[in-house]
């Protein structure tokens, strides 16, 4: 059987090692296709010149450009056959990437528990991102609910790994040749407001809603080279459980980070994914609201030019948010909350 | 307040400079999208090789790509708040742009004038676009209709700057080692049509007719990074004005400048914009048809290999221009018309 | 009349030859906009590494990417007023192209017959595209029925070239540079299948569907500069015999090819087109499968690292592949089946 069909919940093994294929070598191409889909305006990502500005050779990609990239490789391995991504934690994201570098893949399945129906189980699994030099750029854990080929297959002992609730801030990455005490513009970045402006608890409303189409999420997760059949057979998905194509959920996070510039116009780059749930499916003729929450801000302890908020970075669809629509009391999301996102970013200190 | 609202009409000052943000680096990827999006086939903007027969080290982006980028930059802090955008004037193009070169704009507000129901008024306001060395590369002047906050605020005293009706020949660019003498080849261009085989009064009509698609427009304003809320989003502009997004003026201009090949192929940059005005608004499933008249045809004092022609380009929406549809005796358009836009390109005078 | 209207079948005389115009540089942004578009993931084309394991200097453009450019550039002279694409044959790739190489056109009519009911006849055209070097890369035969501008006008006695069933294995062009022997990896590649492992008359379901929409295949058609008006007039097709915008055939063989990746891996380069038939009209909404058949096998007598595969690519609309739907005894085609496509692909031996 040349066609290869992907791996159910019992072909997966505690402590199995998977080398994903299709290197890729990202280029200006895919950054100028980024900017289309998702109209991401961090002054950073968008100009040499302002990246040369804080000692950058030149822009940097957009760190979720990396992440959906290196996901995209583990798709056809770990989640060909996955009902749903269930959430993410444990992301750091350890080198810039720049046009030009070639990015692999490769995953340990750490944890691994059968559902109660025996139709289905939960896979953990670690993923690291390298670029051709071999050095780490990403790494982050995620776990998704995978089909079982025979509810009847005998299955591995469950096995639930502890994962970190955060990222410590000891363990942030912030780019040493990156410094913003000399030539940092507030003007073109867009924003005045620096890591010191910020407050722990504060809540943004990032205004801005973005309507979604089939031809931009279809192109994007072909971008990012995942396979994942849910987003792009309405043939097959017209006789599913939705009646729809499923939007990739990394396309939501990618929206939501879009739109949170007005308001966080200088969280340059992403350091850490402290986790990450997608609580309701996105569907395309949907408008795509965001707001966010400052849960942390830590100084760095090795440089006084940067310091790095924890941020949650909701999102909602058809939903305006100027009420910041949240989970309640019991923890449960309404229907038009689409992702909360936990992430570390960097900001300029001043 | 860090999520920034713009500007409404009462926060602008006569005379005011503002600097706008997000520098922007264009690259080959930028020229692939535009290429992509809008079709365009001018054999200069096209090929490396072609470019270099005429001097130039390799294909200049298109001016309209050059000319929307640092339209884009102006839109957070000139129309996020805008009802419509009423007309450009002394539009000039000052230097090609190549890929690897980053832009910048700063604007001046040089004419203020409220409307009389008060809860709008005009803002007139000219536009620098510069590269990463401070050369300015492009120069404009548009107005634009802006909501006022608050009805009763008090506004500056009506100012209307005085505007040229066309661009002066003389203050013409043509890019210094371009030279059309030697190696042009109308055949790779498309048309052995040159400065001289037009007359002043030919109308054109440039026959295809282009549908566009919600993806596809919303695509090209994020590449440009305008930012301006009723492009796109549905649930907003779903209980506005139109019950649809509103498609991108300049998108317009793109489309019709594309399909004008097709009769001016030759005309492989524009040099100057003496007006254009968004007659009647474009949606997603219209029709785009464009045709073009001589409005003037000027030599070049400096230069003997090139042209200049003054043309009208006129774009319609689901009506073939065969009859070349047109505003009335008093001036006003049918509901078809689009666009009304006067500029002055470069031609090889052979 | 400057508006070029196209060839009509009493415009061509066999033995024409006509060089195209727009040459095109191709780059990393349209092998960006390639992936986006359909979602390749052969290893060569994505991954510079990968390319420069097996001696390329870096990945090179998809043939098939170079194919539809090449092809773009005939369509104002040979297909503008064409009714259907026929066929192709005696294709063959004769050398990989770069980013950065600037492709132009050139072609010969070498057969013409008036169709019976005298409004249409098939022009046999063979097309040759070639590098900034003026190095032949691409070489093909396709048919067209093009419709006559005047039923009545006369035209050539009918000729009907004689054209090879299959591009002889002695022709096939493989890099010389490119060697499979030494770093070849296949977990990079995506499959373990090397040229020894396929057998003659094996059928390969590729198991994925792809909808499609309006906004792609526009996007794609005008990344090839093809201006084909089918494909991008609503207002006009509308009216016509479909009542939609018809698909780019192109646009098929592109998805197809990029679904068979699952399955067949490893066929990293097309050597030839032996022939290929459009059964079928593609529309938006339409999900598009595909299955092969293994045709034939053949060593190449120069080298050893590599072998050749005779290959069907059979796609289909709404209708997965498992039953391999095909043509009846009759050779007819039931209405789901869009695309019968013979090539030579080169796979590494091992």
């Amino acid at each position: 059987m040349k066609t290869r069909a992907g791996n159910y919940f019992e072909d997966f093994r505690l402590g199995q090692k998977i080398a994903h294929a299709t290197p890729r070598t990202l280029t200006v191409g895919d950054a100028a296709l980024y900017t289309a889909l998702y109209g991401s305006r961090f002054a950073l990502q968008s100009s040499d010149t302002f990246a040369q500005f804080v000692g950058l050779p030149r822009s940097p990609l957009d760190d979720l450009l990396v992440f959906h990239t290196v996901f995209g490789k583990t798709v056809p391995d770990i989640s060909l056959n996955a009902v749903a991504n269930l959430g993410y934690a444990e992301g750091r994201f350890l080198k810039l990437v720049h046009p030009g570098e070639t990015l692999t893949a490769h995953s340990e399945i750490i944890g691994l528990k059968e559902n109660s129906n025996k139709q289905t189980g939960v896979v953990y699994v670690r993923t690291h991102g390298m670029n051709e030099k071999d050095e780490q750029i990403v790494s982050y854990v995620r776990w998704v609910m995978v089909r079982k080929r025979d509810a009847s297959a005998p299955v591995a002992e469950a096995h639930v790994p502890a994962l970190a609730d955060c990222v410590a801030v000891a363990d942030l990455h912030v780019a040493a040749h990156m410094n913003f005490d000399t030539l940092f513009d507030p003007v073109l970045s867009g924003s005045a407001h620096l890591w010191g402006d910020y407050r722990v608890g504060e809540k943004i409303d990032h205004g801005d809603g973005v309507t979604v189409e089939e031809a931009e999420h279809m192109m994007a997760t072909r971008l990012f080279q995942n396979t994942a059949r849910v987003h792009f057979n309405q043939f097959a998905e017209g006789q599913g459980r939705f009646g729809r194509r499923l939007i990739y959920g990394g396309h939501v996070i990618s929206l939501a980070r879009a739109i949170s510039f007005n308001g966080l116009a200088n969280a340059f780059t992403l350091a850490a994914i402290n986790g990450g749930r997608h609580v309701n499916p996105l569907f395309a003729g949907d408008t795509v609201f965001a707001w966010s929450q400052v849960l942390d801000k830590q100084p760095l302890s090795h440089r006084k030019d940067a310091g790095a908020l924890r941020l949650r970075l909701v999102a909602t669809k058809n939903l305006p948010c100027t009420g910041f629509p949240d989970k309640d009391d019991k923890g449960a999301y309404p229907e038009n909350v689409l992702l909360d996102f936990d992430y570390w970013a960097i900001l300029p200190r001043a």
